[in-house]
Order: C-alpha cells, then structure tokens, then sequence
C-alpha cells in the first residue's frame, strides 16, 4: 500500500493530499511532527535524505520526494481527472502558477527558513513581516499571471489542477501569518475549492495528526 | 522569433539556456541588468508581473515564466533529445532533483532574499554564511539522492536532462560564494557537461551582456 509521509500542517504535504484525494488512490498515512523535528530522525532520512515533507512510499518500498514532482507523477499514472491542461502552451502556463508558490513562495517562509532568520538575531516581529511579505509579493503575482489564463471557477478553466493544490494551502498558510487577503479571484477560486471532498478532507484540521 | 528574457549570472535563466541549447531552439536574448534592477522595470513587469528572470516571449507575444516550466514547454515542444526520462517513477525521480534545487537552494539564497538579510541587519559574514549553508545542504541532499539513479555520466543515465541543467548553474553559484565542492559524482557530471556545447554556450562568461 501506498503511504504518504506528511505533517498536517506542511503545506507541501497538503497538496500531496489533495492530489491524492481527486484521484482517489487509496494510501495510508505515516505523520512526522515537524516541531518536535521527527523529519529530521535518521528512520525519515533513510527515506528522505533532504529530511522534508513529504515522501510518497510506493508499493515496491520505492520512495518519491518533492511535492510537485509527487503530484505530477500522480498524474502521468492516474490520468483523470488530469491535473494538467493538454496543449505545451497550457501546461506551462499552470505549471508556472504552481512554481510561483512552490519555489518563490513557499521555501522563503517555510518553518526551516524562519528559524534561521530568528538565529540570525531577526525580532517575532521582524520574522512575521518576512513571513507576510513573502507572501504578499507571491500571492500578488500569483494573481496578476492568473489573469492570463482561461476564466472558470479554478484556476485554470472549470477544473481543479496543479496550481490549485498549491493555491489553497498556501491561502491556508497566510491566514495563520496574518496577511491580508486582497485578491478577491483567489478568495473565489478558494471557495469553490472548499466545496470539493478531495480539498475538504486534505485540510490540516481534518488530519488525524492535527493538534 | 521566440526571445529568452535573461540575465548572464541568473542561474535560472543559465537552466533555459542550457534547454534552448539541447533543443536547438533559434531565439533571440534580451538583457535585463538584475542588479540595475532591469528586472523590475515597468516594460519587463508587463511580460512578468513577478519581476523574475528568465521569461520566454513567444513567436506571438505570449509569454511563459518560471524556468523549470519553461524547460518543461520546450520538452514538450521539441521532444528530442528528451528532457525527462519516459516512465513515471523515473520522471519524477528526475523532477524531483530539479526541484531540490530550483525549490529549495536557489530560491532561498537568490540575490533578492540575500538583499533582505542586509536589510534585517545581518552582517556580510552572515549573509555569506547563509548563502553557503543553504548551498551545501541543498547539494548533500542532491547527492544523496543521485545515489539512487541509473549510473551514468549524467544525472539520470547517458543523457543530460532536466536535473543536469539545475546542477550545473548551482555548481557555479556555489563556487561564486566560495562553497567547498565536496561531492565528486556531482563534479563528474559537472565534466561531462562541460564537453557538450550546449552547456559551454550557455555559461555565463560566455554571455554577451556579462560584465
């Protein structure tokens, strides 16, 4: 059996959830306490050397690491409902999307970097502003390159995807910085999101490692 | 004709170049100074309201952003020779070293984040050390999970693909801020992509806006 390694609150394995859940595969769960450093346990960095979250175990004990690269896979396995447009053009375009918050966004205000900008004598208060900042800079963006794409009620057309599954845990995540959450069309696409079982039961509070 | 938004010491863009070189893609170069802050100007955020290199105008004005996407449209598009290999699993076993570097080193040591640090009050000592700490974790966990590919001369096998061309701009970045390069299957490669032209004309210096 498939087993996702995860955290409830690691939005990289958030998405990994979401993923799983619109293409229904059914997989168990292993939690790794990223506050008490359990991803870091030498049993994790056997499975992931990087000591992140998460890791897909496959059937075979084969392991797949980084969540983009976990989600694509998922798709080139489990085509419908495909994560990605058809055309070289589209897939691009919501690829990018996705890289906006997977590498611009997410990796300049995850716990690790956060903690080392506090080592590095930054105040709660100067921590946080990096925190929304990055955020806010990212979300805009984010915003200004969807308008580019096909409207519908996610973002990209009328089908949940790749820049989806990044989108929400990363509106998840600037609600618990405090920023403000100005972008009326990401607030749309969130909402129709929200109506979804694979997006509802990936949310961190419905994970049985929640505290 | 297609038209490669770069910058010469960009790594990111150092990746397109190194694709557009593979593919033998004809386009033209258009320049933009990242630390005369070319890349913020309101001409260049119209094509990329995030304000990051490279972008990729295409034949029809169409533009495409984030380097790892725009690699990925060039596979897409030229099929030959490939960029990833064919499977799932090892797709995104070579998706997956791309992103360790794309996600996790390059974003968090990038000129910008290291203009915060200043900003945060941290010394150049301490920015420096930021830059190769974040360097020499990111390649150890890229190393590690080579150890896990098909041998080869390359990242993946006998082909160089969409890992080689992250690690190579990684590698120089590392020498830039003075990083120990402690990992001899990664200067291996390092080698054999150097005798391919595709890497040599895509090397900074070899660029016709580098200073």
């Amino acid at each position: 059996m498939t087993i996702l390694h995860g955290y409830f609150r690691s939005t990289a394995s958030w998405r990994v959830r979401i993923a799983l859940g619109l293409k229904h595969v059914e997989h168990q769960n292993a939690f790794h306490h990223l506050r008490k450093a359990e991803h870091r346990a030498p049993g994790y960095l056997v499975l992931n050397p990087q000591g992140l979250l998460p890791a897909l175990e496959l059937d075979d004990g084969c392991v797949l690491t980084q969540s983009l690269a976990i989600c694509e896979y998922l798709d080139d396995l489990f085509p419908e409902p495909p994560l990605l447009p058809r055309g070289p053009y589209d897939r691009a375009r919501v690829r990018a999307l996705a890289q906006v918050i997977a590498c611009d966004i997410h990796p300049v205000q995850n716990l690790k970097v956060l903690a080392r900008l506090r080592e590095n004598g930054l105040t709660e208060d100067a921590v946080r502003d990096w925190a929304r900042v990055t955020i806010d800079e990212g979300l805009t963006a984010f915003a200004a390159l969807l308008d580019r794409s096909p409207k519908g009620a996610f973002c990209f057309g009328d089908q949940p995807g790749l820049a989806d599954l990044c989108l929400i845990p990363q509106l998840g995540n600037a609600r618990r910085f405090g920023v403000e959450l100005r972008w009326p069309r990401l607030q749309e696409i969130e909402n129709a999101c929200a109506a979804l079982p694979a997006f509802q039961t990936a949310r961190p509070d419905a994970q049985p490692d929640a505290d």
